[in-house]
């Protein structure tokens, strides 16, 4: 008999009430009361467990199930049966129940609270608990959310490439891609390792960023964004860093920076809508043990007009707080994450995004502004993580582009592509940044960035 | 004025015809015919132009739009007037025209058809291409139509990782990932490269394959896909591989080989099916100017059965077939991709799966057929590209593949968390890959990996 997923007899009740189904999981709890018994079925495809129901009469490998460790895999059939008085409104009653995969007394979940450390080190049955089941189908319901809005509007998505030869992204350290003996690769007659000879003829790394491909895109097809992975070799070790994590780039042409921050904004609402109706459950757990405000927060997210405030208007009202901070606030100062989240949560207590950042803090694609000391950035800070999107205009003026190039003592040759955008029907245009995980922690309240990707990779770490 | 995309005016004419308009793209051609004018103009919203009339009366900048060069960007402000009797079903009369940024003379794309081969020199002006333009949007609207069969289907998408610490995948030449000094990194007192002190306290590699990592989310989730790019550091310079591409993974528990060839198919045929519904214009144009059969063969595609053949009859018909090969068949041998074509192009002329292959050409982690021989694999094969997907029913039981491990001279501690699924709760499970570009070369008749990916990494290139 075909399997049927436990979410879709959930969702659709009336029509399974009193039919016969197949499900296929692994047992959370199981309770031998004698002469009957009760399984916490749960087979992932939604939060809730099923209960099915078993009895020594009906069963003749009642006694073999009973003694069954938590964490087997079980095939059931039985009959759905509503339960509308009950606590849970239907469950199982078991015509037969096949162990397909035993679990063991050794098996690392047992029935108790175990600390998101101690998971860690368990990273492939860490999907088993309720926190990380609900993280990840969390995740996967907003990566999807994601596509949705924007294949919705008509943008493209690319995949813009992971492997570059380019080390003008200029967004962070890189790490370096090479097929060359690493203990006696080939050298130069200088002596330095000739990158000539590696797989792509010269030295390649991971990307940091899209964006610049991205802009190729939007120039021909007016809206486009990248999902992909993005990686920095920085050894932050912190909660909110990780070495390789997935960011969204939208680009678009014809787009200023209010409409740049228009679609931002659009997108996390749109997001938060659609994860909050596809995962009540995950969403109802999240707000009772992870972070008792969450719900009512996105609520109001979803439903309020985010802030909007230039850098320096930002910077008069972190130096009006009266907040002590570690680092000091002037104007030109980069914004550190204990301002950041001064401003989301203490001044603003929504999310806002700061525009027209001094030219000196921010990347040479930057448009700049007609007062010669700001560019047209914005970057979107949320309560609780601080900085989650970072975008601009993009600079489309040929000559202001090049001699921004030079300003800082790059080689426009390196940037020859890049440039000719500006040369053949250039536009203004606009796009962002959003740090994938980053909108997960956000969505779930998980405080460490660890914790809601599969396997993560940090300094040190990539086990798994 | 708020910008409209093209594809919404030509998707809604009843609505928009006879209402004002602001449309921005690039200028596909001008034509001066000295009282008034038209442009074809291209904003990458959909594969058609819109036609823009101007009149030299109604326009005060008429003779300085007029005289723009191919490639310019135009703001196009006018009244949509529908033309049911022209070969255009609409067109816009144009109130107003700025250039938003002009082209030159030397723009590379004058109306004239380029090679394929110089196109890949200027990937950054590319995609303004007839060709490239429906590529990419028909690469756009696959990816979107697998993760919408999938996530409709309660699949969760997983985002398994890129840099792994393991070489225990087996599927191909890695790259290493390494921040050490290339020129002078730090040696052990044996004198070789001390991986200890690189990022990642070890050696690292760019994966080859999600599925390892795929398998422990299926036993949480039951059904899972990952949608990622993967790796392979080969020098194989053809028209079907490339150094980074972009792979599907599907990994689904309670599954067997016959459920997971019914997975693989539905989905290319719900791909076919709706990426015809989409990009109708694109199809047409492929089918026109690329491959002459291609929807016929879709279509054809899309509404029948595929074959499915074991691997011992597909030999037998290999034997029996009367061709000269210039790889010789015999039972044992690796299918080449002469042999794959023959099967699916001559023999089945549809997609087929080839099953049931001998262990010793297939993975450490195929499950095991009663014959001692075979192992429960299925590859697809499909006319004008031989393998799509590679597929199998992984073994699930732990004895038997903690013997496999070590009968190929591994070392099962290696796979202490992908033996662990075994230990607890194991069950069968079977997924298959799918590699992205092939797909879209299949759905384009594009025959050059290079051309459906947005900038190709190949051996010796990794330009933009």
């Amino acid at each position: 008999m075909e399997r049927t997923q436990i979410a879709r007899i959930y969702a659709d009740q009336e029509t399974f009430g009193g039919k016969e189904v197949t499900v296929c999981g692994w047992a959370r709890t199981i309770r031998d009361m004698k002469t009957f018994g009760f399984i916490e079925l749960n087979d992932g495809s939604c939060f809730k467990n099923l209960q099915v129901v078993m009895e020594a009469e009906g069963l003749e490998n009642f006694k073999d199930i009973a003694r069954q460790n938590v964490g087997a895999a079980l095939v059931v059939t039985g009959t759905v049966v509503l339960t509308p008085e009950a606590k849970q409104p239907l469950e199982v009653k078991a015509a037969s129940i096949q162990v397909e995969g035993p679990s063991s007394p050794d098996y690392p979940l047992q029935k108790k609270r175990h600390s998101v450390e101690f998971l860690r080190t368990i990273q492939h049955l860490r999907p088993r608990t309720n926190l990380f089941s609900a993280a990840f189908r969390v995740r996967s319901a907003a990566a999807y959310a994601i596509h949705n809005f924007f294949q919705e509007r008509g943008f493209v998505y690319v995949h813009t490439p992971i492997i570059t030869a380019s080390d003008c992204e200029g967004a962070g350290e890189m790490f370096r891609v090479t097929t060359l003996n690493p203990n006696d690769p080939p050298r130069t007659a200088e002596g330095v390792v000739d990158c000539a000879q590696d797989f792509f003829g010269k030295a390649a790394s991971l990307t940091v960023s899209g964006q610049l491909n991205a802009e190729n895109f939007a120039m021909a097809f007016g809206d486009v964004y990248t999902f992909g992975p993005t990686f920095r070799a920085e050894k932050s070790n912190t909660q909110r860093h990780a070495a390789e994590f997935w960011m969204i780039e939208p680009e678009m042409a014809f787009c200023d920076l209010a409409g740049d921050m228009d679609v931002a904004e659009a997108m996390i609402k749109s997001v938060i809508t659609e994860v909050m109706a596809k995962c009540p459950d995950e969403m109802e757990f999240f707000n009772s043990f992870v972070d008792k405000g969450l719900k009512e927060r996105l609520e109001h997210v979803a439903s309020s007009a985010f802030g909007r405030v230039s850098y320096t208007e930002a910077i008069e009202i972190l130096e009006k707080s009266g907040q002590k901070f570690e680092y000091p606030v002037s104007w030109g100062c980069d914004l550190q994450t204990e301002h950041e989240r001064y401003l989301t949560e203490q001044h603003f207590k929504k999310p806002v995004f700061v525009t027209d950042y001094p030219k000196e803090i921010k990347a040479f694609y930057m448009r700049a502004n007609d007062d010669g000391k700001t560019v047209a950035a914005a970057d979107c800070l949320v309560p609780g993580i601080g900085e989650i999107i970072g975008g601009s205009q993009r600079e489309e003026r040929l000559d202001l582009l090049e001699a921004r190039i030079r300003e800082l003592g790059m080689d426009p040759a390196d940037y020859w592509w890049y440039l000719d955008l500006r040369r053949y029907g250039s536009c203004k245009h606009a796009g962002f940044g959003l740090g994938f995980e980053r909108l997960v922690m956000y969505l779930t309240g998980i405080s460490n960035i660890r914790d809601v990707l599969p396997h993560p990779r940090t300094v040190g770490s990539a086990d798994f």
